[in-house]
């Protein structure tokens, strides 16, 4: 670096100013506000890796997840990266190159499962549904008894469709037919049932920006001891302990930082060196799902249910178009049809620019053709529904929309009117 | 689940207190006691991903990094996970399976290195070197010239065993022979001088949790266009899109998540959607980094040295032995030996239960051999040393030990009024 250069550099980063985040009203299908409780979680005093205060955080939120992910499976935790991350772990230490995986395809997030076989050299089956629709239990048993995969590879949730795909019953026909089941639950968990033992999913991996109310950068999932033993067969000992025969080099997982065995080994009572957990996200995952357990597993999805309905229903009764089944829609991401003549980006600057409030495009072939809305954890209350609802509506009117707001907002307002009859009954 | 052991998980998760962390003075080597401005700045309101404010600090935090590490590199960012995930980031973007890659290891940074190399396929040459020794240039060129490696990859700073690597005149042998370099400054950046751009080094990685003073959970990186050169020759298009040559496949980078020529997309003007930039975690970088600006890279070099240097004196002249050749080690992190009869977790526990002074022991050959402390980013502060080289001697002596604390502490406080003294001048 020349002097002129460095100096050029150290004039520009000496005008850096503290930060000053602008109010927003997160309503796209995540990142979402985080929770102030949460925020001051990650605002506490930091302690040492292996000090006993942290071993004892960990073991407290192994103990939540589970209850949000509805399972008794011990290896529960989180992996230290945005949502992917747990994917790719789940993916890189089941799948050998060559295995067979076969990938359910109907968004872009079944687009991405197929891509993250794919690098990991897995022989990559999909069968796909348009966008927009869902897979029937049927049609994925067909496929699973065609291909005979290692793993079965869903998502519950694709945000890029709005799309919830039903789980129910694709677990015993996964291990009837000795494939493990997966499914990435980034945007689903803890706004929609789903019952990882009940239901017999192997992994289930999310993400802490949506429904669970924290900030990105932490991966949660969940591994079945059938999961476990298919990973064990590929544990690899230790850098530098000698590891030579060809056989178990090629079996290795391929990946150091993605290898689940020896997460697990930091995770589990020996707490091996493996990184160094990021101590403040998991302060604020802590206190995520600490909020998440003082309401209740079961009360937080219905919350969820309530307030998308409420988002829908004001949407719909001021005159604009849901995008898709109503029936299969997740309950925390609402879509909705661009109306004729309006433009996608510009409405959305004008809502954030002047309301302050953020909602999404989406991607591939819905890009430019619906938004979609999140109503994700701590957003997932009247005042915020309400809020964002109007704001839309009147940047709409203000394009040459002819909505109405108020009939809109009335028919939310009924729908928290009773069910809140309902919670008193 | 069934009903009686979900009841179960929640009568426990219902027991789960708010966080509370005791108070520790971090003396390891990292994770080390953030500052409170950056736990601060960590729990500022959350913006959208691809907010404009979003993008404002992006750029900032790309900016400051470059002074940090003294380059011009457009390509300067961070990776979301810990230090070793910009370690496998950069290994796998880079190393095709069957590339030669030469690992120079004396420690156990070096071993994981070796370890990542090999979970890329590499061909991995290993030179070696005893632990607590460094190499010198001409050795690491000899190797090149015999082996003529694609990527040379070494460890700046090895905490395991507290020495420091010199790397200048490295570069150019490097690239006379056709390689790459890399360095690993994880736990030397900013303590340590190490100039990117004027020794040539091609990629450098670090953590945030050392002397950058952040959080752990985010990876800095920067690189040089010839490595993104190498990169983007292997770049391959997003999921989706037809990738069917076989020679495509075959080249193509075996993550998803490491794919940095996608998160160079996602940093770049083009902000293109690779994973959710974890917002808050980025806040602690952006405030962290510009406390360096404000105090000035050059001198956050310095006050680290002095404070290494007041530290290991302390220890010295109280009667401990210290580890290593003084002359190659880290300015930030001191061994040592740990004297005959004393045990080391029994030493290391009362010290973090009666003064909460928490330091480390080390690894291989080195575990029970010698305690590492750590002076890094905040802690590399006069009472924080002063604090904690009374506290070490004083459970030494309850412990058996004969040491003159008075006379470290004294000598160490010479240290810092003869530093005071030259800075006014």
């Amino acid at each position: 670096m020349s002097a002129e250069s460095n100096e050029n550099i150290n004039a520009e980063v000496m005008q850096v100013e503290p930060l000053n985040p602008p109010h927003r009203l997160l309503m796209a299908p995540g990142p979402v506000n985080v929770d102030p409780r949460v925020l001051s979680a990650m605002s506490q005093p930091t302690v040492g890796q292996f000090d006993p205060y942290m071993f004892k955080v960990m073991g407290e939120v192994q103990l939540m997840l589970r209850a949000i992910f509805k399972t008794t499976n011990k290896q529960t935790f989180v992996v230290d990266g945005t949502s992917r991350s747990a994917i790719e772990a789940a993916f890189v230490s089941v799948l050998a190159p060559g295995d067979k995986v076969l990938v359910c395809c109907a968004g872009r997030f079944g687009m991405l499962l197929k891509e993250i076989a794919q690098r990991c050299k897995a022989e990559t089956h999909v069968i796909e549904r348009p966008w927009g629709e869902v897979f029937s239990i049927d049609e994925i048993a067909d496929a699973i008894r065609r291909i005979h995969p290692k793993l079965v590879a869903t998502v519950h949730g694709d945000t890029s469709t709005t799309m919830l795909q039903p789980l129910e019953g694709l677990g015993e026909i996964c291990h009837e037919n000795g494939a493990l089941l997966f499914t990435d639950a980034t945007a689903s968990l803890a706004g929609n049932e789903l019952k990882t033992d009940e239901w017999q999913i192997d992994i289930v991996t999310a993400g802490m920006q949506k429904c669970l109310g924290a900030s990105s950068g932490m991966a949660p999932i969940t591994i079945s001891e059938r999961a476990v033993a298919v990973m064990d067969e590929r544990k690899s000992i230790e850098a530098g302990i000698a590891d030579t025969s060809e056989e178990i080099q090629n079996n290795r997982i391929n990946s150091n930082y993605f290898d689940l065995p020896q997460i697990i080994d930091y995770w589990g009572p020996r707490h091996l060196n493996h990184h160094t957990e990021a101590t403040h996200l998991l302060y604020g995952v802590h206190e995520a799902t600490r909020i998440i357990a003082e309401e209740g597993i079961d009360h937080v999805i219905e919350r969820h249910q309530i307030n998308g309905l409420a988002m829908s229903t004001a949407l719909l009764k001021m005159g604009l178009k849901l995008y898709g089944d109503q029936q299969t829609r997740m309950n925390d991401v609402i879509g909705v049809v661009i109306p004729d003549g309006l433009h996608d980006t510009a409405i959305r600057s004008q809502l954030l620019e002047e309301f302050g409030v953020e909602i999404a495009s989406s991607f591939g072939p819905l890009q430019g053709k619906i938004w979609r809305i999140g109503v994700m954890a701590w957003n997932a209350r009247k005042d915020a529904v309400l809020t964002a609802a109007s704001a839309l509506g009147t940047v709409l009117n203000q394009n040459g929309a002819k909505l109405d707001i108020q009939k809109g907002i009335d028919a939310a307002s009924a729908i928290y009117a009773q069910s809140e009859k309902e919670s008193k009954a």
